[in-house]
């Protein structure tokens, strides 16, 4: 099967945003073995665009469009996809029901350029938009299937999970060939050490293959393995997932769409602990990540945003001698914050957070890219000296990667090492 | 003047890294009048290369290749160039050279397969590499351009700034016309009722063009204008920018790559104003956002992540009997929260957020997505009623841009309307 992914947007084109979508898909569609031969971007033109329609429809077997769905006159995609099919618009009403209600339910008028959107081609199908008022389109022609969604990327991604690929798994999937694909996630070791911990990559894989994929996150190694059938593929990649874990087990905190956040919540619900943290230089963002998890009232007690010294010490009872003599970004700063808000918080963990994320604040000793980070519960209380880079928000990001690893380590007493 | 920019490249269409190089490229062309008409990506496989040289070179003035130049056997866009312009490959002394005192630089021993790259196909000018092996390639053909370069950023831009841009304006420059690109940054009203307020877009832009893009921030209009010369357009865009402002200016908080918080954070420090922030649902959000700005520890004092009723209570002083009696998402408790952050912390402004994100914890009263956004400073202490959508995540990043954009309205003295 064999796939086309056009992108409609100017925007795209002038090089003012990147095509994330196409991207996204791409990886979606490659997991499920359609091969995407082709992507492309084309101008919001009506020309322009059915002539693209034309190509990749000639040509493969799936073709998939996002963008230009909007309510407004730069939005022409419906119109080209209804002239392309020799269509005519009709009114949906499950459609226009779904419009209404999210009007209603946000408590604002509809308009009629939003009621418009209920018309679509008679050949299509609506693909429904919970997140948006524009619906998706699913066209069937000789044995071809022709897929438009919106060009917002969180509308886009809710169809295709909830409806595109369900759909394409039962149309097209191979029934004389199973094929898993498993990614594993690490964070806190670059992508060298993490190849050179495993070892002879041919023992542990044999005819399967693996990628890595690293960012600011971490790695995340994706394995992918063909079988006869789904068991025997399921058994080759318990026996890989074993020799993984064995090597660097204490470097994985998930699986595939895991999140770091989300290991993390499940092990202080699971053992009952309660939680509080004290950030300076990520300014919130681990208590963000941390609250994105749906219940995470269960154990995220308070976050104490300390960025000011008299916040550090008013509201963690930092000693303001040991700010003037270490300096805020220090290890002992970063452990008095850690106890501090474990204390007034009486929870069972306290996690700190102090750092210089630039580009300015460094000092002679100090470069921009120093974080301590400091985690203390009933026995230990300890903090751990990190370096990163120059770019602010990186620097964020992966210091609250970081801390929240060293807390997951903490729960499960994993050691540190270098 | 019309271009084509093709990406070579599985890794691309697999999704496993964006294609920043054709954005890249589309925006140094864009900025020189020349309109990028298409992209495309194609896998690394000579047919599927061929055929798109093929459908480009016919359709366009200039054709733009990235990608497949290196040594390996999966590299085959030369190989491509030269049959597809039914050449041959001969020995270019000075690329050679090039190669040569590279590696010797490197202290690397020269290996066969980097001599190779020496060879270019006849009909081609070479576009020498001052940061890597494989040279670009220059192709003048029936008064069209052909370029081909390697698909390694720093190498190709380079290429791009030191021969292919030099070359483009000599060639096509077009001393009769001038186009500017600007992008006005909306937030707090829906794409349909931006429209409709702007009222007849004729009107305004006259034969401008106006695009207006939605995410979950809010809607970027894009506004392109052509003219004879740059003062012309540059006019006509301060006529069409106050036209604009004169109708919807109150919701437009920046333009082209401007953020929400960076604004917010310029009329906080031109002001001399401090802020800290009290946030519940958001969970730490807006001060992350906040102190994603260098600088921000001249205005940001602290944040309080309240997260449980307790730390309301201990750290912002809302009454107790309050919250029993309206509950935490109210705008009682919410106001209470604002005027709380700001005493203890002693600053001008306090904000506070609570809401309900999802997917739990609603009730019969309080829908998932209803939040209360508060401001207070010594003259005032209010707070405001949003209702928003069932996912958590994106609950989350719009009630941040909705509180960060109160606090805008309110330092400008912006009435909230419906």
């Amino acid at each position: 099967m064999k796939a086309q992914i056009i992108t409609i947007g100017d925007e795209i084109l002038i090089g003012q945003i990147l095509n994330t979508n196409a991207a996204w898909i791409g990886e979606q569609l490659t997991a499920i073995q359609i091969d995407v031969a082709k992507e492309s971007v084309v101008h919001d033109q009506e020309k322009a665009i059915i002539n693209e329609f034309e190509e990749a429809f000639n040509k493969y077997d799936i073709v998939i469009v996002t963008g230009g769905l909007g309510p407004t006159h730069d939005d022409v995609t419906r119109k080209c996809i209804t002239r392309f099919f020799n269509s005519e618009l009709v009114l949906n009403e499950a459609v226009l029901d779904d419009i209404k209600s999210m009007f209603k339910k946000r408590g604002r008028e509809l308009t009629k350029l939003n009621e418009d959107q209920a018309y679509i081609p008679k050949i299509a199908e609506a693909i429904r938009n919970s997140r948006g008022t524009a619906p998706g389109l699913w066209i069937e022609k000789e044995n071809k299937v022709f897929v438009a969604m919106p060009g917002v990327p969180f509308e886009m991604k809710e169809m295709v999970n909830s409806f595109v690929l369900p759909q394409f798994k039962d149309k097209f999937a191979d029934s004389n060939k199973a094929v898993i694909v498993e990614n594993f996630l690490t964070t806190g070791i670059p992508e060298s050490s993490l190849y050179e911990k495993l070892g002879n990559l041919k023992l542990i894989l044999g005819d399967s293959k693996m990628a890595f994929l690293p960012n600011q996150f971490g790695v995340r190694m994706r394995i992918t393995i063909e079988a006869e059938n789904y068991n025997q593929a399921k058994n080759k990649l318990s026996e890989i997932e074993q020799q993984i874990r064995a090597k660097v087990g204490r470097f994985i905190y998930g699986k595939n769409n895991d999140t770091l956040e989300g290991t993390v919540a499940k092990l202080l619900v699971d053992r009952g602990l309660s939680l509080a943290t004290a950030e300076s230089c990520t300014g919130g963002l681990i208590s963000h990540r941390l609250t994105n998890i749906s219940g995470s009232s269960n154990y995220f007690e308070r976050g104490i945003v300390s960025y000011s010294n008299g916040a550090k010490v008013e509201l963690l009872n930092v000693d303001e001698d040991i700010i003037q003599k270490y300096g805020a970004v220090s290890l002992e700063v970063c452990r008095q914050m850690a106890a501090g808000v474990r204390a007034v918080s009486s929870t069972d963990i306290g996690l700190s957070v102090t750092g210089i994320m630039g580009p300015t604040g460094a000092s002679e000793n100090k470069p921009v890219g120093l974080v301590y980070i400091g985690i203390c519960d009933e026995n230990v209380c300890s903090a751990k000296k990190f370096v990163f880079g120059d770019d602010r928000l990186l620097n964020k990001e992966k210091t609250s990667q970081a801390a929240l690893d060293l807390l997951r380590r903490h729960i499960l007493g994993i050691l540190y090492e270098e």
